[in-house]
Parts: C-alpha cells; structure tokens; sequence
C-alpha cells in the first residue's frame, strides 16, 4: 500500500509554484496584486474522520472550523468557502448538516461563494470536501522561527482531546469539552492580530508536541518546551489532573485548533497587552535554539519524550 | 430521501454573497482590489462518476479538465489548483493518478497549490475533489444574453458523448473520440479572449439542448436552436451519420466542454475573425428572443424537443 508520506512526497514534486509553500504550511499563500490570498482545502470522510451517527450540525461545523483555523494561522480574514458534499440519501441528516452550516457560517460571518453536489447511492460514506479563501496583510509560515525566539501558544491545551474521550464514553467529564472537540473556535482575530509581526505561526491541531516539533523542523532549530507552564484549563484539571502525565496527555492529544508561534523576547510585553485586549490568554511555553529536535523539560527536570508526540499523518 | 434540488435550493438560500451568483452559474467570481477571481469546486466519487478500473491518469485528467473548463467559461486565466484526495491503499493507481495529474498541470501550465489527503480503508470509495482558482479581466455570467443575440458554440458537439459509448463498448467508433470522451480539452484561451464582448458564456457539460436552456433561463428569455448547422465532427459522423437523429443526439448527449456564449449580431464577423485566429470552429446555431423556452428547429421545421435535453443534476 502506498503510505500516505509517499503520496504527498510525489504531490510535494508537483507543488513548486511558491504559493504551496511546499505544501509545508497550514495554507497556500498566493499573491493577487497586493494582496495576499490565503487558502486551504481539508476533506473528512465518514468511517475515517467522523461516525454516521455523529450530529451532523456539529459535523458542518467542524469542517469549517478546521478549515477557518488554517485561515486563523496564517493571520488570514476568511472571505467564503466552496463545499464538496455528498449526497447519500438521508433527508434528516441533509437537513442537519444543512442547519449547522448556516449557523457556522453565520458565527464566523464567512460566505458560501459555491461547490459541487454529488449524488451517492445510499450507503456510500459521505466525502465531504471545504476549500476555504481568506485575504491577509502578513502572512507568516512555519519556518521562521530564529534562534532565541520564544514559542507562546494561545487559549489552553488538551480540552478538545478530553471531549473526545468524553464523547466517545471512555471517560467522564464537563459537557463544555465536548463543545470544545465538536465545535471548535478558530482563532480569527489573533492569527490576524499576531501575524505582522511573529516570525513563524501554525495551528495546533495534530497534537502541540508534534506541531511544535514541526515548527522548528521547518525553521531549522531545536525547540525546547516547559510542560510545566502548559496551560490547562480548569476543566481539563477536573477531569484529568495537572500532574506531568496529565500534562504529556494534553500535549499530545491535538484538535486544540489553538495557535503556536514564534516570537522574538523583546516582544513579549506587547504579546501579553494583546491578550489583555482581546480575553485570550497567551503563555510562553518554550524556546527556540540553534540545533533539531524537540526537547522536553518539566520546570528543571529533563523529560524524555513520550513515544507518541501527536496524531501522525506520515506512517514512521 | 432528500432529492439533489431540495438541497441545492436550501445552499442557495445561504450563498447571499454577490461572489456566489447565486450557485446559478459555472463559478463563483470575487472582485479583490481591481482583479476578478474566479473559484469552481468540482467532486467525482468512485462508482458514480468513474469505475474502479478506469484508467487513473485519465481520471486526474478529466478531474482537473472538468473545473479548468468552468474556469474558461468566466473568461478566467486558471492560477492553480487545490486537491481533496482520499487514499485508498492501492499502489499502482496512486501512481498513476500522480502521473496523471503531472502531464495534466503541466499541459494547462496550472500549479499544485495545496489540498488534502485523507487516508481511507482500502474498500473505501475514492472521492476526490479539485478546486480550481483563476483571474479574469472580464467574467460574462449565464444571465446576459440579450434578445436578437445569436448564441454560438465553440468546436463540434457529441464527440464526447459518443466517445463514452465506445468506452463503455456499446459501440465501436474511432480512437479519437474516447480521447474527447477521456481528455477533455478545456477552451480556455477562446474563453479568455470571448469574455471580454460577448453577453453571457458557459460550458456545455451537460447536453447542448439543456445548458442553452439554461442560459436562456437565467436571461429570462427564449432560446431557438437550429439543429441543421450542428458542428459535427468527421469522426462522429463517421460513427453516427449526420441525419436529425444523430444531431439530436449529439445535442443532448454531454461531456462536450465547448462554450456556448450569446453575442449581439454585430459581432459575427469579429467572432468568426477570433476563430480564423485560434484555429477553433465557432458556430452560431441559434438565437435569443423574448419570451421563454427552448424551441429546436431543423433549418426550416419546427422539431419537437426530445424527452431529455442531457443529463439532470436535478430530478424532476
């Protein structure tokens, strides 16, 4: 079977306009006169990314919140989507799903510019496809990131992994983690507020370990994190605790759909006005160094880095 | 079971945007700064628009030809291209899908953007999506002919249908037309060079007869089409005759990816002057008056219209 990392190397060969970035980046960045197009395109599949029997509002959500939060991390303001649906055949479903795009699509105040019906026989799994475009002064990549940079993250980490293992009933835990994991909020207004001036940006959304780590691949450098100063959110705590294994946990569990950046020391100052302004917090989680990898410290302590640092794409 | 109308009608009601044009026309079209941007999304899934043993290159072909030939329709010069792809673990068609799609960017000079890939179970049905971005000087809708306008259509019509048959072995005709059928050639330097001047422009994808219906639907007026000055081909004639049937036939059958435009008649001799200068056939074989409806006449008779115009996304 061809692994999906063989796939993308040989899509990779194909993708040497600089707009792909390599298809390195969250996003392909294209220049229209002075502007800067943003865009990005995720598919989920039923049986693969989602179950029949998940709701199918929150279904309509997800897909363009993954999408917006591509947007989000190259400080882009989304302006519409195109949607690639399938059509298989279950009225109350289709209207769900339907119900749940208008109120997305209200919430982040985003169009629908068109897209493409395909009717399915009952019984095919549903392929749902969102092409998102927004429009960005700056647009930061991953690879920027210089040596002595700080690696800040916005909101908490982890939520969005402990609702899953709370909608899937492998644990107890506040309903307001599930919201996390079905409708995440892609960070809009901070990717746009963030991006002139951070020198690399992504989103979390395979597991902050490992999007870190991809981060100073891409830039180059070693990156070293404080598990210590994660933050978790007071329900995360409730449920799962804040000691180093319920930190590791959180690290690793990605759908945070937060934002992780690269930022020079000396702008710390006006990093933490900005979270001021706009209620979301902002912490300082590691730093950049010349070097590769990915190291781990709790406080003054070394730790050893879990066998699984995220969700991974790419089969090792 | 919700049919395909009743959902396209509740996504219409969402797409409000001016860029949507309603999901009425081939693509949507986006003024940023001074530039039209034109945008299509267009999905096929395995056993509904392509066999399991249908030649994968040739699928990657007709996926991007499909979108780039909406993008000729708006008069648009395509950019590049985003693609969904469900990777569904068998080697030999990946590769040669990815082979496919090199000879198939690199034939339109289109770039590789981005998309991406989700990796499914083999057994999955595939599902790939493309979505294709363009900029356009100037971007005719389906909604401008005007009455007195001639409508003309590039080429020759039916070559694609009847090469589906040979593909399919209901028939046996020449290789050239399963080429047609297979590798549609989207028009898009004839695209770019009619949009500035002509009133309104599509492609013909689903059947001469139902598309020009289409056009003058959304023109709010009638459309009468003379099947005697059909363009047929030499090869499709040599399969199918030329007699009222065959041009039926040819009028209905789909898969051309000509344009169809409405132009005032003033015009004729600068279309037929742009056609001299490209090398490709354009033909006037009808014309737009007031009223409503499609009406087919064969030189001086009046023809009843066939039971089906082509082929229907949406059941009646």
């Amino acid at each position: 079977m061809t692994t999906e990392s063989d796939f993308i190397a040989a899509l990779r060969a194909l993708a040497t306009d600089p707009a792909a970035r390599g298809l390195l980046d969250d996003a392909a960045v294209l220049e229209i006169g002075g502007a800067k197009l943003v865009l990005t395109h995720d598919m989920i599949v039923e049986g693969v990314h989602f179950l029949p029997d998940d709701p199918p509002g929150d279904i309509a959500w997800k897909l363009v919140a993954v999408n917006l939060s591509d947007l989000a991390a190259k400080g882009a303001k989304p302006l519409g989507v195109l949607l690639g649906y399938t059509l298989a055949g279950d009225d109350a479903w289709n209207e769900a799903f339907i119900a749940g795009l208008r109120q997305t699509l209200s919430a982040f105040r985003v169009a629908l510019f068109g897209g493409d019906t395909v009717a399915a026989s009952p019984g095919t799994a549903r392929a749902l496809g969102l092409t998102a475009i927004g429009l960005a002064d700056a647009s930061p990549s991953r690879a920027g990131a210089a040596p002595g940079d700080h690696l800040w993250v916005s909101g908490t980490i982890g939520d969005g992994g402990a609702g899953l293992r709370i909608a899937r009933r492998e644990l107890d835990g506040p309903a307001a983690l599930v919201e996390r994991y079905r409708q995440p909020r892609p960070r809009l207004e901070l990717g746009q507020a963030l991006a002139p001036f951070v020198h690399a940006m992504m989103d979390v959304s395979d597991g902050l370990l490992i999007d870190a780590g991809r981060m100073a691949d891409a830039s180059s450098l070693a990156v070293e994190i404080d598990l210590a100063v994660l933050p978790l959110s007071a329900s995360f705590i409730s449920m799962l605790g804040e000691d180093r294994e319920a930190r590791l946990d959180a690290a690793t569990m990605g759908d945070d759909y937060e934002l992780l950046f690269a930022a020079p020391e000396a702008q710390a100052v006006e990093l933490l006005a900005l979270a001021e302004r706009l209620g979301i917090p902002l912490t300082r989680i590691g730093e950049f160094a010349q070097g590769a990898g990915l190291r781990l410290v709790d406080g003054a302590e070394t730790v050893p880095l879990p066998a699984r640092l995220g969700y991974e794409h790419v089969p090792k």
